[in-house]
């Protein structure tokens, strides 16, 4: 079972210049090989299927609790997608359609405007779709590590590319933060399988071989620490990480360390505004908010929506020191 | 993001006769078009797509807070498919590796013991993959909840056939809870296309034409009042829910209810047996719990493992009362 | 059985502007998850496997007339489709080859041209082929019509946003014809369930929420009353589809009917020019009309080609009201 | 466009015993690389996309009218299917759903029970669907011959040895049927080619090396002469395919025959008993019969359902022919 | 380039009792994930892409030689597969095709006989057909390395459990020879890591945790050292393999060995008789022969064909040993 | 087994002008259905399934000797994609990463990028991976044959395209080095079938019906009879493709010859730099060259690499000629 919290473990930057192109390619993060669908499925996967869970404990609350935070990159890296596509089709005008996505007819994705309301599909950058066949769930312990240590590897190159190929903001703010987080499951992983076998995989630190702490908008993540904890993503549960994820970090050689009461404040998601030329969410969308505000009325719920969402007048913590060093 | 708990929705029977041909229908029920997967991803990618949110409050807690019911779905029918295939494979006796799995050679799924530890694959009931295809969010939220209705329907169709093609235990307690649970997904659906649209269609339950009621492994859920009853899956988050889940169930007449201030409390996982012969965890499971044992004491842990495991020796509430039934 | 009519349901403009990305996008009305091939193939097999057809027969007739209308609009897209191909390799020279189709390396789907004549491929937007599994066939005759319901809005949805990516002549004519008939499809499997199950789901029309009426495309099609007619295609079957297609148009009140006698008037296809630089028909082309002359005669054929082809110079019933209009 | 006609093109015999393997490999026949499917969308593409066809007229007419008799071949494989799968779930007893679909989960295609209503799907022998891919359609006339040439042989060794591979009834008639129109087809071809090229393909004859004329089934349809004709499947269109289709049979000399004025007589659907463990098409199926009963009524359409369907009390000629040869 | 060499890198046993389930299950080490074509293409791919080889040149030329090396992998499986189904249809008894196939119609591939001629395919144990999507080539040295020790734990696993799931003597053949290979390609990439980046991978040996000499079908390898060696399979290149491709065997301590001067002196392919039933090579193979004498004779060949092929009479040394072992 | 040689069979151009579009329909080449991973997988497949293999020698000897050729076929295209994507990110610069794949964001194909460095991926022109099932081996030899011929036929015509789309240097070296190889096997399966059958195929020539001859980057290798000879690719086997490779050209009437002791001299491969920005090798490449300068010391190698690579400095014979014909 799982909490949800409607809230982002980083904040993203508002809508600026639309970048369909950048969108696409920022798809390979949700939906490729190596995207945070792979590691979010995997991990998930491998925790529900893990056998004699009470022996191995340490290595089960590791992958089970890693999981959990991968829901919370699945998140960021959609949201991502939306704020690249908000704008690409023009604001409503009150006349009947015309040709509003004539603009987009190149673009590498246009199913993004087809299929779905400029918002983000569960395919990779060649528009292939994700599938359970990305998942490696082989019930050896051992070897399921060794594909994660693998998995996030790939993982990291693919976000350092998506990164080199993106300078829209919302890319940026995005690969800079993954990269610094799946970091930790990098580590987490070659740490857990020297446990187990006495192989010390963290020689083979970075894969690629350049250091995280070099690309700048990793830094703010560095500065606060990020790079060393692993939060606990439960009320209560997963307690014996601890266990594994310890010692020094492979690169900077600082202790690393589990959170145990807290997870990452984050930021509320933006309330990206309505796309009416292709109906998201709805051709008309004040006529959804008139009928949510009658029902919200008739529940007894005030009168203002009870969600938060980020307000683009205030730029957070990350975006200010982002700003100092670009 | 997502606290996840280490905790079952409902209470699965431990391990009886292994039933792979069974374990490999079942996975319909993960990995197929209308799997829970489906119903996972689906309001999750349309929760993260969701445009105007705050225009639309209820209809996105509505959504967002579904999805993450349905992520304890998954969890159950994995759980049931690992149930099922345990003590496929004989267990470890101190031999070298021999014939253990000859007498699984002609299992319709075999992919369960090669490619997996006897565990679930992210498969359909004809070993295909889950894919990202079978996601559909196109922003526009009356078509998007067009589409929920639509796939709880053909959820419920397909969790029936699987009840009528399983007798094992599991299959069965796993089909008695998601009859009752996805029910209430349809009508919630049902409901905020009529709120939207005017559109009656309650008229159209049950889909198939069978009650859920007369279903005897669904009583218990009943009698508990589970069909009427929508969680919110969040500390303090989607509290707009109750301004659509309201009214009389279609088939009952009964009040339908938000449950505001807990979730369903459900049943520990059971700690299903390493099987040596698919090397799950290992081929000698022993050494991976001393080294988890040594890294657990040097982490001051306590000496028992911290996680709580279903224990075969008590049977659950809901069993006693299928007991009953059957 | 089927008998073949060589002619289409409306008629498309000449080719004019090549369009290869227009072309690309238009493809998902093909052979996307909601293309013609899909509404074709998903009514076509639940036709086949209709269990007690006789004790339903007025469904039967509606699932299998319908599905035999849809079989005109796969051809239709791909007329459109080889319409905004034409031209966009040069004329033969007579020169050898050269790098005729240097031009379209950045075309989005280039396998227009590598695999096909430029011509339609049975693919989507994103160049990935039409698959089996868009067909639901569960046999559950109100689950198929929910589907076919929703299937409906879905490919509303899309031909409406191909309207607005695409100002090509040939796409517009071929839109606008979509959308009034996919309406009456739409409106027909509503009326169905609405019979079946008493829910009113006209509540629920328009789908995306912009009237057809507002398209300028769609004018001529709706001053014909072509949005409220049913066509009967078969020269004897399907009689009982009035017991189910009748009413009134849930948007206009108008009264639907059924045409008894008579299918679309249409027109000729257009017998698009060859395009040599990717040999189709063949890359001296006059060679295989030298040989196809001598085989005619010597069968005691016309001198003619006896089929029927639409003539350039005259101009249809529909352009001309189209071009009132714009 | 099409106008379809609610008839098979030959008998099949009326469910015997029910057989779910049977009926998964017979899927090979409807969506496998060489299905009927296949065929049928291979041509009609082709005719949909061929340029200069007034030039090539007679190819033309001769690869679209071979398009439409397919179309009446998909039909024949999927009620083929239905017929075996028929009674493999027992029929109502008034009680709630139990186990009814228990003795078919180890059958070789669960989902015809699980997707499907005991139904055909678009599917091969190994679960896999029929996907675009499968479609050639180069748009060089000599190229798409020599593919269709191809397409027909490999698509009589499948017939082949699904009638090895099966001796129910249904498949039996089917195959017996299949292998005489499509050697009809594969000989279309090679003429074709021979016609515009010279090369003499006939003396490739039988491919694989088996003469029809050996299959017990095949003979029925040869005494017949249905080996040498091809059926003109239009009302007024493609009138010259006789330019073509021409000359000696290339294994018994007799003249190869277009038959100009009617399709094959065959015989109405059988209306195969509803499946209620599946629903289909209901869980209870008189409701939807008393349902259709009076929208008949109210239609002013005669008491009894206006559509013709097989009586099981007579056989048809075909099975009376089998008869004696068997 | 390459020279191909007519000949097996070790002996198979003759065809005994067809098992085609136990070969539906081998297919995977063909065509699955971790199979042979995967561990093929992904060597073979890596060397094609390889970048600033000079300076890289021991490492390139480990990866390209291994890539060498399993072709012959997949060659032993494709032959093993073959062996297995051999005998599953009857010989020809010069009567029309019956039921021939009949006997296999319930097992799991039944594609080994529709679409193959009792034959390979290029699927994986369910039925699905390998893919590119399998090829890792990232271009990153260190990663791509990363990646091959992975992919060869992963087919070591695989390889395991169909030894325990197959007793057929052919399969217990192959994965015997496969498991001493497969070893040394894990030994090789674990050694490569090494040497790039100083972690000492060896320490993971074996996983999964059995070691290979625990497999009586391995014993005649290991014993003649096969377990050590690195074959050079190229007459004049690689040759730097041995700066990398070094040091003491993790497991045993022994001295890794590049052979330079020959490869693995193997067996004759074995020449499997006809399976008419299924076509192949011919419904009557015997006319094929006289036509090939013919040819044979005129082109001034020896009379017997000069082809060497393994005769059943003689058993093969390893054969021998294995005799006695089980 | 095969026995690798490090060389190409013809030259290729260095470095240019980079063309990743280009390259990516080069991509439809390597892996699309009609490419050379297809023709190598399908004679190499069809040679392992090959049974009575000494009766119809000559037939074996034939498929597996061309499919030795053709693993060089694969070889060239994936060199000549490398050398169009080089030069396509910026050399490194010693900085951190930045945006040095901006350039590439809107590239047809950006996997080449993200999945790999700069490099070919086993795909097509549309992205979209090679698979098992563009293999096709029914084990009926005249069957296969027809296959082949077919197989090569849309290789001709893809190769044409891909001509016509690309005037980058690698892409016209390329094609016109396959279009005159592709056509010899094209000749030897028609042969072949005509061998088996006596249907002469040869008419059919050329197909597409443009000769070979009139493309100037062929006319080197017509010039030096490359279109007339088979090259025995093997030290000692395949003795008897002389028996069926023989006769006249169909085209010019030449004698075919089979080239008993020796293959294409060809030339050594390009040693392309390395991309530091997608890591290929690595992200500072010359770390790995010091590594192993002290491994090859280590092993007593040479102090200069001991494989032989492309000197730009020099141009080959082949570019000679073309030079002068363009």
């Amino acid at each position: 079972m799982i909490l949800r919290l409607d809230r982002l473990q980083t904040e993203l930057p508002p809508p600026s210049d639309p970048d369909p192109d950048g969108a696409s390619n920022v798809q390979e993060l949700l939906g490729g090989r190596f995207g945070e669908m792979s590691t979010l499925m995997n991990y998930t996967m491998q925790s529900f299927n893990f056998r004699g869970r009470q022996g191995a404990r340490p290595f089960y609350d590791l992958v089970a609790n890693i999981a959990a935070e991968e829901y919370g990159h699945i998140e960021l890296v959609a949201a991502t997608i939306n704020t690249m596509l908000t704008g690409a089709s023009p604001p409503a005008d009150g006349r009947p359609p015309g040709d509003a996505l004539e603009g987009v007819k190149s673009a590498r994705n246009t199913q993004h405007f087809i299929a779905g309301g400029q918002g983000a599909l569960l395919q990779d950058s060649a528009g292939k779709p994700w599938n359970g066949d990305y998942v490696f769930s082989s019930g050896d312990l051992v070897e399921d590590l060794t594909h994660n240590f693998f998995l996030e590897t790939g993982a990291r190159n693919n976000k350092l590319k998506v990164y080199e190929m993106s300078t829209h903001p919302a890319a940026r703010a995005l690969t800079g933060y993954l990269l610094v987080r799946g970091g930790v499951h990098q580590i987490a992983y070659a740490r857990a399988l020297e446990r187990l076998t006495g192989a010390d995989l963290t020689k083979m630190f970075p894969t690629p071989r350049i250091p995280t702490e070099k690309i700048p908008e990793c830094q703010p993540h560095i500065q606060r620490g990020e790079h060393l904890k692993l939060y606990r993503f439960s009320p209560d549960d997963y307690r014996e990480i601890v266990a594994v994820f310890n010692g020094p970090h492979p690169e900077t050689g600082e202790d690393l360390q589990v959170v145990e009461d807290r997870v990452p404040e984050g930021a509320p998601w933006r309330d990206l505004p309505p796309q009416p030329a292709v109906f998201a969410p709805d051709y008309a969308p004040e006529e959804i908010s008139e009928i949510a505000q009658r029902l919200r009325q008739a529940a007894g719920l005030p009168k203002e929506p009870t969600g938060a969402v980020a307000s683009d007048g205030e730029r957070g913590v990350v975006d200010k020191v982002v700003d100092k060093l670009t």
